[in-house]
């Protein structure tokens, strides 16, 4: 089989690192927790974001960041739950950066908040390669993706601290061997934390939440 | 609620067009017929794929490009089937481009075949800013990714020549208005064929094979 490899250049990841940092201090000096949320497109960022602000809501102050294309559906589910959303619409881009987490920060009561959620542009590809100022990144791999994925997107397994393995309440109805996604991630990345869950359910949810809490915990000033 | 735009510049579109144009020359004197397959990761472009020779490699010569960050699986899933593969691993790269493609092309028999697929990138978003020389895009939408992405991902949707919502077999344990994807897809696209399909049960796909084979038949020499 004849197999070709393009390498990519990407200049820009430089200048995108200098605005990272920058936001990263600027959470650090509020002493807010911050987490990237990625995924592919209906993966259940969204889903996961309300059921973690209708768990933890009530006792950690929180914002979100919606990154999308185009609409602000994702801000308005968010905001019906009583939780400050800014939403960035990146006209066709395909990852946030840096700079567009930083002018959203500028527009959030940095004062008052203990954790920032940042949902990223849905891309299983793109989004792993642009630190924002996260403390962590955090990926869902739907189980209706298939069990392939880790080994064919390894970049956002390598970067991220948790993986979420979604829809769980699919299985009896797919072919997906979550197993199988469990060990190829781990063999990407030794020190991911997996939580196999259904956003729809509520299964498996309580062990994401602990975490989460732990996190902003240590964080706090 | 705030909202923020920031506009992407893209430079290299121009470039890549060029190249486009001069893939789709060489498929026009060899009178073959050529689509770019995109879809979000595990929506099933290439379960499709494998359906589409099952049916239709029999009396029409076709060859496959597959696009991948890593991994030679889908080219190995595709040959198994007995049909021209070539895969190229865009390392990291979250689209295929003209060049990538032009490249591809020149490892097949393009004298002795009638249709070239190309199986892009899994990813929403990118691979449809990037011409390379097809005659139609198609998209599939995986029921499971939710009723909401023609009009967060419209981009795609405008691009495409047929929507195949893909997974209906999965309908009756999700929650998604398959009515709401038509009407949004078909409102951004009024040139769009939207074909509900699933490529496990086999439901819907006669009227794929039946317009893919006629365009194949057209572009014949």
């Amino acid at each position: 089989m004849t197999q070709i490899s393009v390498p990519v250049v990407r200049n820009i990841l430089q200048a995108n690192e200098r605005l990272a940092a920058a936001n990263r201090k600027r959470l650090e000096d509020a002493g807010i927790y911050a987490v990237n949320l990625m995924s592919s497109p209906g993966a259940g960022k969204t889903s996961l974001l309300e059921r973690t602000i209708e768990h933890l809501g009530g006792r950690i102050r929180m914002a979100v960041i919606e990154g999308d294309l185009q609409t602000s559906q994702d801000a308005e589910r968010i905001q019906s739950k009583g939780v400050q959303a800014v939403q960035i619409n990146t006209d066709g881009g395909c990852h946030l950066d840096g700079n567009m987490v930083q002018i959203a920060m500028d527009s959030l009561d940095l004062g008052h908040l203990d954790l920032l959620i940042i949902e990223n542009v849905g891309n299983l590809v793109c989004p792993a390669e642009f630190n924002l100022g996260e403390h962590d990144k955090i990926v869902i791999l739907s189980v209706t993706e298939g069990d392939d994925k880790p080994s064919k997107y390894p970049v956002m397994f390598q970067q991220s601290s948790v993986l979420l393995i979604n829809k769980i309440d699919l299985l009896p109805y797919i072919d997906c061997d979550v197993e199988k996604i469990r060990r190829d991630a781990s063999r990407l990345n030794a020190r991911l934390e997996i939580f196999a869950v259904s956003c729809r359910t509520g299964e498996g949810l309580e062990a994401w939440f602990s975490w989460l809490e732990k996190n902003v915990q240590e964080h706090k000033k």
